[in-house]
């Protein structure tokens, strides 16, 4: 019962199985084979446009080098104050950007607001004595597991830019995101407004692979400078790419995200029927945020069950729970039994 | 008839067919993992000592993530003018040292000498204004293919420490060294005076790890923080030390090293025989360095052989030929025949 | 009537006459000279120990760099969200730090308390997936115009010790902090257990000139090294510490402070008799914070008063008043008068 | 006889004078001054165009904060392996750009030539495996006392920006190259070529005072932030705009640099007659550089004479001898007389 992250689990089959498939044989090395320049190929089709598309293997490394490439180190970052970029990363955009400042907004179930921004930005219009306004950042899905609608990416998105700001998304849990609001990847982003996207596979069924997607293709040149520099140029990236490659086939990517978002669902309302257990938010995405009184967290763990305490209160403790693509069926229904005791 | 790096190739079998094994399950992201753990302490044992050793995806990382534990921002690193870390890394240990000076020295076949560090010592003995002497950096093997011997490396780490300065191997090349010294990994290193090194298995048949391991484990938790920082601790790490436990298992790594050195020095024997042809340096890994006359380079190109050009004479073009673990026989002879056109 | 910043006015007629008196002659440059270590040892004498003590030309400078010197790249410094470090320095630190975080954190009238920094230390004990904790910065006085109590120093120095973590101390108003306070320089600092101390002089009649203060002589090879990295080590150093030579002399740094604190002091007395005007917070060292019906901000502008505005509310403003060394009395009669109406 | 750097002696009179002048009342702070506004507005008449103008501390702030608004982190900066940019300012430039690289080129006399610039390109062409060439620094007079000809930076800007680059110049010593050319400032800047330029004072009569000048005002925002984010925005700026104003004041930096080179000139031209002394190169500004036997070196610092050794051979010692604005003529007479012996 590991409920911990949903980079708990290991990689979908069918993405080890293209690994093998494409090691064969020789290929130009640091981005310039052809695994590469098929899935950047295929990233544009599914977004509708062209794009500027570099896979990475990490989400930390996705969102730094994306933030440094679009805000100077003079620069600032508006995001919410429990997103990954602000609070989970080791400060990795302050260290990429150059010492940039992240602001941290505060926002009901980890979402950000214009009016948050507009309230932040009323105090970085001070000159040089601030750092620059550059970038307003939000999570989809965010980190408590709830999902921005496609007129809430809008609104925000307007209120970066007319301020001169532009917006990226960290997509560590895109498809998570993307299949609970049935919409396009273009409608949830470039057609929304977002200017640049950390595209995740990672915690939903690859192994280390994610993707750094520009709809302003002008950063293309910057950005793989700064990813060499940072030594994320993966020479024989063929093997990155390829797990992008198999996570796109067949729309395995969405598959595995609605069997966890489902998954995710049905344990929330499981537990939602646990008496003493009350849910923290609603189920969006893959993520389950819950209180649970203090002796059933601990009967759970005592039971093998892993997950993370996410704030605590004398009586009770808010927990988290990440449902991925592998996780068993049989671990949810066991984990709702074990809560009623 | 691929020549143009090791990088150029795939991974082993054996390695692919392990990432399978270790993806069943649930396990502790972020190198928690059992995986990490088992690879760490064969890594012990291999070299004979206690070590803090850990995972990472690239040679750049590598290099650029040691340096910066080992080197402060405004501290130096002494290095052959040609080696990796000083002209093909886009100055990445310049950015993860935070600005630190990269010195370049001379040196015949790739090698820089106590004397050459000595000398370059002198110009930074003046107080702040020169960059702090913090590390010297050697590449075994060589970016021209030539290997120090032990009695080489007992030197320049005398030389190294006796001013303070710490030894640090690039070893992107290690197995290719080892074996054709034929001593042990303690001995290469640690036995020899070298305090830390980065342990490549890319290039000899992994998809994408290295390993950096230091000698001296005090510099364990910076470590960590910097390879967290820089988006280079992968969420599923088991997958990157899984490529390192079957690299190590049945000395995989030795046996593929064994191949490409015996294939480049066939190559070598081969060409030395081409009238015009002249070897450049000794061949002593698995890379071939020589001077071709023009017409004979061009030839190969156009039977679709692949390599770089090193330097450029009015008549002649001195080329660099790569080896790697599964470069085909077939392509060795078939090279060489080419060559005598 | 300029209360917009104690910068706004010159420098002490004695400090400027000693530019001209050590102007004479040939000197080392670099700090080596005779004035420089003639000041070093009056600052030891006033602080009653060994110190390691370095002019530089800004607060900024001095804070950053002594943040760097003290805050590895991965680590945090915890700090009140007003202060400089956080909000006035366009993000400095994390600059010099290489990308540290600055933690804000709350505490009424600009000051920070032991309980704040216990709270916020609970969410950096994650392991890398945080900055490690490093770093307390306070601020005497703050930048609400308030002073730390010895024993509240004292507490804050035991909270951060215990975890591990240095005190440094902003004392851009050191001065009119420590002749409120009326105890030994000593007293203040590292009696207290201050660690390091950013020593103003600028804003209370140095042209540009402060020290940064290590009690801990261990970190004064890397501060210069940083220094001069950072271009602060000025060739010429014996211009910056005549400055702070003549502004200890006679205590004429001490008579300074008095005298702004003393018209502060009158400020504050005269505005809170004045109909509609309340004070915001007690006048402790040289700044008064006051909230003023919007007319009467209004009025004063008119007349020709320079202020910052703080805080805004529908009816009211919350401005900052700042007094120098070198203001008028006149001018405070007179905004008082003006206030009035 | 202090000859070891121009930065030994103190300030001019007029300067130190006009600090009291400026000092009176209230101002505004950061630049916002009246005394800088003047000063930039004096600037662009001298350079007889539209230009934005910073005042700075440090010879090595203008350099490294010009060079990180030009460069970026992933950029190179081309220089004479002995500028002062490449090995006096302890990798300032690395640090303020993010670890950009600089590329040390060969050259006689101090001075870089379009053949070593483009040779050097060629080896910088190769994509992101190298940092991308960005800026061309000379430094004008140069370390080595030679001054470029107009023709010769013309042809330096042309091979710049013919690859794209652009091109600083170091003007730690502008006004003892100008007057030896007897040409503009703008002829030897903007006109043939220069697009950013650090303009010294300091060594020729200020106490610490600099100014970055770019001739393409679009940098003027980006270096506003830099300057302020490393802490070397001035509060109390029009103490450091005082000095530039009347260093340029009545043709001040004009006389004072045209009295060090005739001393210089007039200690080259002694020196030179002197038995077993020979120049070692051209005395075209305020640097004389000179082999003396070992007995003469020794003998003229039993006397007292200070200066710094550049080269060593078995027999004779290659010295660097600076003449200032305020050497004493006496000096002068009383080194040579010294070192005949």
């Amino acid at each position: 019962m590991n409920f911990a992250s949903d980079n708990a689990y290991g990689a979908s089959p069918e993405i080890l199985t293209h690994l093998s498939t494409v090691s064969a044989g020789a290929a130009d090395s640091y981005g310039e084979d052809a695994v590469t320049a098929r899935v950047c190929e295929r990233l544009r089709a599914i977004f509708e446009r062209d794009i500027a598309a570099f896979p990475v293997v990490t989400g930390t490394a996705a969102n730094a080098l994306a933030l440094a490439t679009l805000c100077p180190p003079y620069g600032a970052v508006f995001c919410h104050h429990e997103s990954h970029i602000a609070v989970d990363e080791c400060a990795a955009p302050e260290f990429f950007t150059g010492g940039a400042k992240l602001v941290h907004l505060d926002g009901d179930h980890g979402k950000i607001t214009p009016a948050a921004i507009e309230a932040a930005l009323l105090n970085y219009a001070r000159g040089v004595h601030s750092p620059k306004p550059a970038v307003v950042s939000i999570t989809q899905a965010s980190e408590l597991g709830t999902i921005y609608s496609i007129a809430e990416i809008r609104a925000i998105a307007d209120t970066a830019h007319k301020s001169g700001l532009t917006l990226h998304m960290d997509g560590a849990r895109f498809a998570n995101a993307l299949v609970t609001l049935g919409c396009t990847p273009a409608e949830m982003t470039w057609k929304a407004g977002v200017d640049t996207l950390s595209f995740g596979a990672t915690k939903n069924g690859a192994l280390c692979a994610e993707a750094v997607i520009f709809f302003d293709t002008a950063h293309a040149q910057e950005f793989e400078y700064r990813r060499k520099k940072a030594g994320h140029l993966v020479s024989k990236m063929r093997f990155i790419s390829a797990q992008l490659e198999a996570y796109l086939e067949n729309d395995l990517w969405l598959s595995n995200a609605r069997r966890a978002n489902a998954l995710a669902r049905r344990l929330g309302d499981g537990l939602a029927a646990v008496p003493g257990v009350t849910l923290a938010g609603p189920v969006e995405a893959n993520g389950v945020f819950a209180w649970f009184p203090k002796p059933v967290a601990a009967r759970l763990r005592e039971r093998g069950a892993r997950f993370y305490d996410w704030a605590q209160e004398p009586e009770r403790v808010m927990v988290r729970l990440v449902v991925s693509f592998a996780t068993p069926e049989a671990d949810v229904a066991n984990f709702i039994e074990t809560a009623k005791g």
